[in-house]
């Protein structure tokens, strides 16, 4: 019984023992029936206009409805109460917990051992426990699961569990080495120019010096391609040395951008591209070409990666505007303070065309800041946001259910995680 | 009639034409003799002590003995022979100009089309002429020359002439790939930390700033990475990653040295060969295995680039304190200034053990710059230093000859190329 219909039963299930009341029945029988049309069972109802429900729903755990269309509506909502009840038994961060500390400890320690200079850099790299540091990680691991090939009854067991062992062994690899990547481009972003003076924000390289801080991205790129280079795969290697590139790119675009550029949406969601989601989409890519997977499956493992790293950045970008300084472990509106101009500014300047002047007048001035975030009050600029990490989110997800069937349990939990990361990552705070 | 005869050969006529008069005819017989005993055609003779000769050869064109012991001396005497006549035919950089310009303009344009932003450090990058920025792509150029598999009649020459071009494409990408690496080196290795403000030393992150520094270099890297995957070579990966490794490990072991390193000479040579040696030897390596040679023959590749790199730093290293800032192109006697202590001072420091203490107490102070100095002037550090280069001139010469023998007249050109440039890395006043 495919995993699939282990959700859509559980909602039924749901829609007859909520404590919502009769209102709440008769909308998880609805909610049922469309997710049995999402999964392919019926042709789904005709999609019905779009409009705004800005409301809490009684009696579905506190599930807020974001202004919707009816099918995102659904799906979230059967993700939600489906998930709600997985997600007490299962975080998918604790999945991969004792993996994850292996991995952190011994990039740690190979750091600190090999060049005990950097060792104090290294502390800073793989703190355990900070949000942060093991998001791409635990994508990874979770996704080496969700693809895990099927163990065909013919083969001998004990010669299967070598191959399998010896797979997860270079899929925790790709973990390491996107972990090393992604620590890099920390430190060379850090890495201000004589004349930023260090604005209160405690950054990398005001811990360790400009030198050592780019002496150790460097480490770290140059181990992530010796390791890369032992995979012995040159598919994989060139994925990962187009995602480090994609960062350089990325990064460059953001320092050096045109008026037009900054007022450019595409431009935006290009460059959030290059910096967030390529590493992600690339690495999950490379785990499953590890694995074998057809370049179909291998492009489903991409496509999750790619939009839950679109939903992350946007939602990050959300938070820079809505987050505090202590919930965000970094300055809110550090970007618009650096004028860098995100999703919300760009929907509110669709909104309100006076804000392009100021926009254009730069954010020096903490006045102009403040004109600025008035017109991001007034507008639906935060919302459209949170609308397009929504379907970012939702693509990422429909990737996922879009895997080839498994009965494997270890499978089926992976792949819930993944989609349970995918909620958080939409719904998180900090 | 394999290359080494004809070298020797052309001893025996220089020693039968020379204007040096008898003793010069007799001087070159001996050579003869010497010459044909290194290459293996009789037993050599019995070295002689070690003694120190001081002066100029009469009639063997300006030849300067350096303090030497016979055989080294017979080597140095019979290529300065063999080589003065092939130098005025062919400088080994005008051998592969065409090639070197193709490979600048393709490495200028990539960057500056890519990243317009970055164009303003692709001028800086790869600047034709400047003497450092050729001499690694030309070593490689030349090294593909030197190992080219004869044609073997049997083959239909238009498949083999496709063969042939693919894989000098093949070692251009080594070219490139490896300027991409040294000059990403010298982008990072500037960026000074906020302590160290410029000390009217032109370096390239004061042109363009720290953060464009480090980003440059970083698309450098990255670039080299995708080139390098390109390849589909692993072992080729590996090599060149591990180059790229060497080089961070040798930044940080010259900025982060405790007292007892700072006075060991094996500890600068170690660092010497990650910060200098590692790249061409690397290089030189991958060069041989694209082109599908045995272990021995790119081990010899190897060798020859390992020893040409180190002999390349230790010159280097002696013109800091003998050269001008107009001729090094950078300012001298930069390395004390900075605390960097190169084999000069170490050979100086093993015979006036009272200039530990000088060198304990660092170099902030100018009289303690000029007191280690005059320990430097009374000390045979600077010839000593000279010395262990022509060593290792001596060891990437005898690989060279080394190399299978080839009667492809391209490939002796090449050879003999390579042979003239470590001459000529050991000669250089700039």
């Amino acid at each position: 019984m495919s995993w699939r219909w282990a959700l859509a039963r559980r909602v039924a299930a749901l829609g007859a023992t909520s404590g919502g009341g009769d209102g709440a029945t008769a909308q998880a029988q609805r909610l049922f029936s469309s997710a049995a049309a999402l999964l392919g069972r019926h042709p789904p109802p005709p999609s019905p206009p779009h409009y705004q429900i800005r409301s809490k729903v009684v009696g579905c755990r506190g599930a807020t409805f974001v202004s919707s269309r009816w099918l995102h509506d659904a799906q979230y909502q059967v993700r939600q109460d489906g998930l709600s009840r997985s997600e007490e038994q299962q975080d998918p961060f604790e999945l991969v917990a004792d993996e994850l500390s292996l991995l952190a400890n011994r990039l740690r320690s190979m750091v600190a051992a090999e060049v005990p200079k950097l060792a104090s850099a290294a502390e800073y790299f793989f703190k355990v426990g900070a949000e942060g540091k093991r998001f791409r990680p635990t994508v990874l691991l979770l996704m080496a699961s969700a693809l895990k090939f099927p163990l065909s009854d013919s083969t001998e067991v004990g010669v299967l569990t070598i191959l399998a062992n010896k797979l997860r062994t270079r899929q925790q690899n790709i973990a390491e080495i996107t972990e090393m990547i992604h620590v890099a481009s920390l430190l060379h972003d850090d890495v201000l120019d004589d004349a930023d003076t260090r604005r209160g924000v405690s950054s990398l390289n005001c811990i360790m010096g400009n030198k050592l801080s780019v002496l150790a991205g460097d480490f770290l790129l140059s181990r992530a391609c010796v390791a890369l280079a032992a995979l012995g795969n040159t598919e994989v290697v060139s994925l990962m040395a187009t995602a480090v590139e994609h960062l350089v790119t990325g990064e460059t675009m953001q320092i050096s951008t045109s008026r037009e550029q900054r007022r450019s949406m595409d431009y935006y969601l290009q460059k959030t591209y290059y910096k967030t989601a390529s590493l992600i989409s690339n690495s999950c890519k490379a785990v499953a070409i590890l694995a074998g997977h057809t370049a179909d499956v291998s492009m489903l493992a991409y496509e999750y990666g790619r939009n839950l790293g679109l939903a992350f950045q946007l939602i990050d970008d959300v938070l820079d505007f809505t987050g505090t300084s202590a919930s965000l472990g970094k300055g809110s509106l550090t970007d618009i303070r650096h004028g860098i101009i995100t999703a919300p500014m760009l929907y509110a300047m669709e909104e309100f065309p006076q804000l392009h002047e100021v926009v254009d007048r730069g954010f020096d001035n903490p006045a102009n800041v403040e004109l600025a975030l008035d017109y991001l009050q007034k507008s639906r600029g935060i919302e459209k946001t949170k609308e397009l990490a929504r379907e970012h989110a939702n693509r990422a997800i429909k990737a996922i259910e879009a895997l080839p069937d498994s009965d494997d349990e270890d499978v089926l939990t992976s792949r819930r995680a993944l989609i349970d990361i995918t909620e958080r990552v939409i719904t998180r705070t900090k």
